[in-house]
């Protein structure tokens, strides 16, 4: 297998979008193609992730910047599709069969909850399982009951990334809030309250992904590697389990540990989420990650920044952007391009983390 | 790039389901795993290929048989889905990635017209060239401008294909039409009338790849190697051209030509698709497709029997599982396994041919 690097980079604000989302998402495209130097006639092949844009949306968005007979194929995971999208890519090129690949996420949200169960009631869909904030409400619930997890603790993720979003142009949400603010606000499934919950955001963004002499030839800066990816599936009910499988495979595909991740994007769809990711992937022991919450070792300015971003509860989680999405983010954050919001520990490998409905897991690490 | 081969195919009778898709997608799937002789413990990846079947559709289908941990891809390129999928296995294992790898294709179809525009109206849906029987007469009308083909020579691939269907237990229609039955059937889409068009139709079909040294390890008999395999995306109106590069690429990864085609199952959602099809696909000059059926020569009993499954007029078109299903008929008919509609040539080398809306080519070559 080849080395493969991440070449360029870019996305569009997350929002609630007017216009239709297939032009923003080639927006996004041609964003990454200008940072990565390229043009898209070279593009040989091109992943569209989404979850809900309908038949041949990844066409559509490709047919905006100009058809050029490449492989294009659209891949849904769920929360987990531009996670999913980039693994292929990397293989894609790893394998020797081609040498620059795209992936763009995007998603244009419709109101109301998703429900991950609909046609089809299975056993976990019927404890309610597959709706997400009652699932995280169980798994918080059962975490506090545990290992004593606070709700104050919980709610310091929100603060957390919330005051990371502050500064970063592409998040859908520039507002900081008080651990206060974030328990007071409404409730919706006992302990997740409103600003514990990610918001309903639209976004693109995308990456390219090139074998090394396209990288060498174009690149003069730092070149991102990209050293390590896994996706799994599992039943939801050994979801945390799952989490840990997948982080080790792309531990040791990527030949480190997670004491060697400097800077991480970590699926905080909601606050316990990200306090039960931090334990899966092996930031810390199972049943501390409320003291790295209160230590501030997850901060901008922390030992192991998480979600500078702003993550899912800032930045947005248009579904099939997020795993793209974390990328960016950690380009920016490894070629010390990411202004008010970059990480103070002159980070060298990233790591990106999703969760999808469905029992999917994704882990993706990128190195300079 | 290592060799890979189809070990075992497995499908459910097309036809209006009443269960849930994923019990039929996962009796496809124990089809396929009984034919190839291994165990679904032992499927490293899997695909599951549909257009509408929510997120996280194949998710929800392998949990119907176990969860393992392995890494799962839902993949949506329209009706060409199915065949995207295999063209993503094919390289995991060629690229040895994994060893072991099953696709799955399933579909329950929605009533009403597919309206592939939705959510965006490009120039190409404003034409109405989204809609595919409008689109389908288009090509037919401009085809009898050009090259005096007949709605005769239309129909007779109706006939044909619906002959091919009586004698597969898999297909949803086993019946005989005459000419005169198509042609006075009811008009759709002038020259396209009902019989001259596919029907709706659920269905599920799988397919497992493996690599050289696990085919030898588990298969006494003939063993069926992927010798081909490419997907490209072009505009819409350079449709012709896409289908005659495809095949192209699929020839020359396989280094045959059209001419050494024994078998091919070929995307007659409209008839008029087959015979533009011959002509794409190189088995004919443009403008002789009339002729080559007229002449027999795409019967079973001829020199190229085309979808001898009854292809999608006859056996149906549930969308992400034709690829799949048309991977299934190949690998009966070259090993000799196809009962009554057995082609008579001996096949030694099958084609299989999906174009999916929003421009998409995908072309599949397997050989014994």
């Amino acid at each position: 297998m080849r080395d493969v690097y991440v070449l360029g980079v870019g996305m569009v604000k997350c929002g609630r979008f007017t216009e239709k989302i297939e032009f923003r998402a080639a927006e996004a495209c041609m964003e990454a193609l200008k940072d990565a130097g390229i043009e898209w006639r070279d593009v040989q092949a091109a992943y569209a992730a989404h979850v809900m844009q309908g038949p041949s949306a990844g066409q559509k968005v490709f047919s905006k910047i100009g058809v050029t007979g490449l492989t294009v194929t659209n891949v849904e995971n769920a929360c987990a599709s531009g996670s999913t999208a980039l693994h292929h890519a990397y293989y894609d090129i790893a394998s020797g069969k081609f040498d620059i690949v795209l992936v763009v996420g995007f998603e244009k949200m419709q109101k109301g909850i998703i429900d991950a169960s609909k046609g089809n009631r299975s056993f976990e869909d019927k404890m309610g399982l597959h709706i997400m904030p009652a699932e995280y409400a169980m798994k918080a619930q059962r975490h506090m009951h545990e290992y004593g997890i606070t709700p104050e603790q919980m709610a310091k993720v929100s603060v957390k990334n919330h005051k990371n979003g502050v500064y970063n142009p592409y998040a859908h949400y520039q507002k900081n809030f008080t651990v206060e603010e974030v328990l007071n606000s409404r409730m919706i499934c006992d302990p997740i309250t409103l600003l514990q919950a990610c918001p309903t955001s639209d976004g693109a963004a995308a990456a390219i992904l090139v074998s090394e002499n396209i990288a060498k030839k174009h690149q003069n800066m730092d070149m991102i590697k990209f050293i390590g990816t896994a996706v799994k599936t599992e039943s939801l009910l050994e979801e945390e389990d799952l989490t840990t499988r997948t982080a080790k495979a792309a531990y040791e595909m990527a030949g480190i540990g997670p004491e060697d991740i400097n800077v991480a994007e970590v699926h905080d769809a909601f606050t316990i989420g990200e306090l039960l990711h931090y334990e899966a992937l092996g930031f810390c022991k199972p049943g501390e990650s409320g003291k790295l919450i209160d230590e501030g070792v997850t901060e901008i300015t922390g030992r192991l920044p998480v979600s500078p971003s702003g993550g899912l509860l800032s930045r947005g989680h248009p579904l099939g952007m997020t795993g793209v999405a974390q990328i960016c983010e950690l380009v920016w954050q490894l070629r010390g391009d990411a202004g008010a919001r970059q990480v103070q520990n002159n980070p060298k490998i990233g790591l990106a983390h999703t969760q999808g409905a469905g029992g999917i897991c994704a882990v993706n690490i990128v190195a300079k």
